[in-house]
């Protein structure tokens, strides 16, 4: 048995992955040789429309065939009609054996279940939110799940880890020659940004749209040089699914002492000053802790550079009230946000690649000062997990955890110390997504506890003065204590979860429920 | 002897440039295999700046060696102080024996013959215009000059042709993270499109600016991903050389009259109407066409769909008055454009390859309805060329004459039957840039002459009535009667110039001037 650098033994193969390069460290693995891209193309001016009549029509063209990989993305979310329909037209057309790739599946996607037990789909790369993930947790699946950061999925495309023979994107907009867009349309999802490296990476890309508008269709998130065909279907998706109304931030006294307690942590680093940087994710707690880290910002009269990630009205509120000079925009989460994002020059579309991507010149992660994490549990190596739950069940995928925490300058992990009887910080964690190396603080009701690593921060912590500061141990000790034994998860030696490190390694697995 | 399609002789090998592919028809090439993209790396949080000191220090940073090929674009045109720096950097580094890769070159890189002459530049792939293209023409250089169209540059890059070592970019605005744009600056230059490719095939990108501002600029041409190292220096160009004040309609009658021609046959054609794409060049005879077409357009309450290519006041003026929905830029002529692209959604950045490469899955170009082109002579054959003089000397780079010749519905050359006493329309051009099979019209002062393949725009043009007809046999006749018989170009056998194709075969071939 060899453990790799998170502690975790991972066999050096897998069977329906291939050989497991194993986890080296956070910033160790370097890459070599070129990148990737798609199939060169002769185009000349005797086609100048790129529509096809229907989805099938578009999967003959493709040239897709049983046994290659297609890709997805999920700017759509839950309201999503287009993984489900080209997988339904695949099946009637007896296509089967197919690697699936989408950047995150929901529980709309519960429709695909059939298309797995049916062997049209026997392999999915990519994060299984909800149901799928259960299935796959319990044995459901040929091959394991393999799931991938939003930074390390564009990392696999060009490093050519991974080829995808067909890209589907989802398109609210469309124009007949195949420039894209997020931003109109009644299905609009504002970003574009998962989609973009699939559209350079795909050997044929195909876009599916529901809002054909003129030629030329600007601003693009992805032109025409990339789509091979457009397809006009009469729903791409459910609106009510796609974006929420707005994001809110929490009402429930615990959470917002938790969302206290980090932002006095961010107060007091080095890190709060005129052109801070600053990402949260769209969480009760995560807009809890932006609005007390907006109140100190107004207080102080201290001025942002760029909010970045996935975008809430949140951000958008403090973009206009001159709290931030720029949004970095991946995924935008809620209307005002798809509004902002078509309106206002300043609120950028940005693809996972320049988001996130450790094996480019440098992705905005890098440039982040604080980003502020959930976690479905954390260890007292600050080791964290958001892919399994408490009952061993792979329900969650990976984001953008493992690349704002690597790049960030401060990463901020809150949880409650128990969510109801689970404590929520243990001595190991079930699964490493991000290992401890890359977290700076775990912010919980009863404390704040600084990775030791960072003596700078405890320091920093300790003059400001009114950071509760705990130590990692004592916060596991009384989780311990409150929630009493646990049962260990029970599982069986099959292994179908794949959990790679954003630099392509991986960094542990997940393995098939004993129920 | 082996004739190419376009009936010149060109050897299966030529010194310098290696294997020939015979030109073998307009729309005939198809390629294989996938897009060439520049080295991996891994980039992560240590270093957030990459600024270094000077020419020297990035040069050095980059690994550049003898040897190598380096890169630059042409945006800043004969104002570019960048291209001179970094070979003279080179020169006093003692690196020798280098291929510049320019989109194209001005006189005032005529600062580059010592460097020629001393060997530290060996080889030059891209437009040499003026200065550097005598010299070539006498034999100055050790290897041909390799000759490429806007759209067949990038397909180099794309197609693996050419691989480029370092490339660096005249920015005229940078963040310290190697965010550019062509949009700011004293040095504002507009769209950076012929850059694009370039950033993305290099196995190192140098951003040479005279602007730095804060991280994150927005709107990017290009953005940090692809971008390694980030130089400031004191000015990057000369802002008269690099935009001109504005761009000018001829005053002279006889051009008058051509453009007037020209205007009457797009007037005839069937791609007058609602919806209408256009380009011309910038210069008199280009702008007086536009200025007829826009006059029809407004009489007969026409709009167009798009404008395309270097952009001009002009064509701003169009696009502000509702005749055009969008401009879509791929280089920004005059400083009413580069405000213009800099401040309406409208005028929209597009890259060299968006613009114009036909191995991708489609370009700009093949969406555009009418163009209007001039050349230095045309044929019997409707060959055009805009590469040589009357002396033969290879003195003109290709642009996009290939790219929007092939790709628009009606390719229209604008020539004056004589320039002084030298005929424009001869039995055979000396040098084909652009065969007469993507040709359709020649117009003169004298008369129209359409291709004899285009029944469709004969009838339609005598349908209209006031479009002066004539063969382009007549044409020829009447310039030879006037200019009386003409001495042939005295040649040496070598080879000192290829002219490719925009899909990488060769049209033809430049020979030394025997003096």
């Amino acid at each position: 048995m060899a453990l790799n650098r998170a502690g975790r033994d991972v066999p050096s193969q897998i069977d329906g992955y291939g050989p497991v390069i194993p986890f080296m460290g956070h910033d160790a693995r370097k890459p070599e040789g070129n990148r990737a891209g798609g199939k060169l193309k002769a185009t000349f001016n005797d086609r100048t429309d790129k529509t096809v009549k229907d989805i099938k029509e578009a999967i003959r063209a493709s040239g897709l065939r049983s046994g290659m990989t297609v890709s997805f993305h999920h700017h759509l979310r839950n309201g999503d009609y287009v993984v489900n329909q080209v997988i339904d037209a695949c099946a009637e057309m007896g296509i089967r054996d197919l690697t699936i790739f989408p950047t995150a599946l929901f529980g709309v996607h519960k429709a695909l279940i059939p298309h797995i037990k049916s062997g049209v789909i026997s392999r999915i790369m990519g994060s299984v939110n909800g149901p799928i993930g259960q299935l796959a947790s319990e044995g459901g699946l040929q091959s394991p799940v393999v799931l991938r950061s939003h930074g390390g999925r564009p990392r696999a495309v060009i490093a050519g880890d991974v080829k995808i023979d067909v890209a589907f994107i989802a398109a609210p907009s469309a124009d007949r020659y195949g420039n894209l867009s997020g931003r109109l349309g009644r299905s609009a999802c504002g970003s574009l940004g998962y989609a973009v490296t699939d559209a350079d990476g795909a050997d044929c890309v195909v876009a599916v749209t529901d809002n054909l508008i003129p030629f030329p269709l600007t601003p693009v998130s992805i032109n025409q040089t990339k789509v091979d065909f457009v397809v006009v279907v009469d729903s791409i998706g459910d609106p009510a699914g796609i974006v929420s109304g707005t994001t809110q931030v929490t009402r429930d006294p615990m959470r917002l002492l938790i969302a206290h307690h980090a932002a006095a942590l961010i107060e007091s680093s080095p890190y709060f000053k005129e052109g801070l940087s600053f990402q949260t994710g769209a969480g009760g707690i995560s807009l809890a802790v932006a609005a007390y880290v907006r109140e100190v910002m107004r207080k102080r009269a201290i001025k942002g550079s760029f909010g970045l990630g996935g975008i809430t009205s949140f951000f958008v509120d403090m973009l206009n009230e001159g709290l931030f000079e720029r949004l970095m925009d991946v995924q935008s989460f809620d209307l005002v946000a798809v509004k902002s994002i078509a309106e206002n020059l300043n609120h950028v579309e940005i693809s996972a690649d320049w988001y996130a991507n450790p094996w480019n010149s440098g992705a905005v992660v890098n440039m982040l000062d604080t980003v502020v994490l959930g976690a479905t549990e954390v260890d007292r190596h600050f080791n964290a997990n958001v892919n399994t739950e408490a009952d061993g069940a792979l329900l969650h995928g990976i984001g953008g955890h493992q690349d704002t925490a690597s790049g960030a300058k401060l990463t901020i992990i809150t949880t409650p110390l128990l969510r109801g009887r689970i404590p929520c910080v243990v001595d190991d964690v079930y699964t490493v997504t991000t290992p401890g190396s890359v977290v700076d603080a775990i912010v919980t009701e009863f404390g704040v506890a600084i990775n030791p690593l960072r003596q700078d921060l405890i320091d920093a912590a300790k003059e400001a003065g009114d950071v509760p500061l705990v130590t990692v141990d004592e916060l596991a000790e009384r989780a311990r204590k409150t929630s009493g034994p646990m049962e260990p998860v029970a599982t069986k030696d099959r292994i179908i979860g794949v959990v790679e490190w954003r630099d392509g390694s991986v960094i542990d697995v997940v393995r098939q429920l004993d129920r």
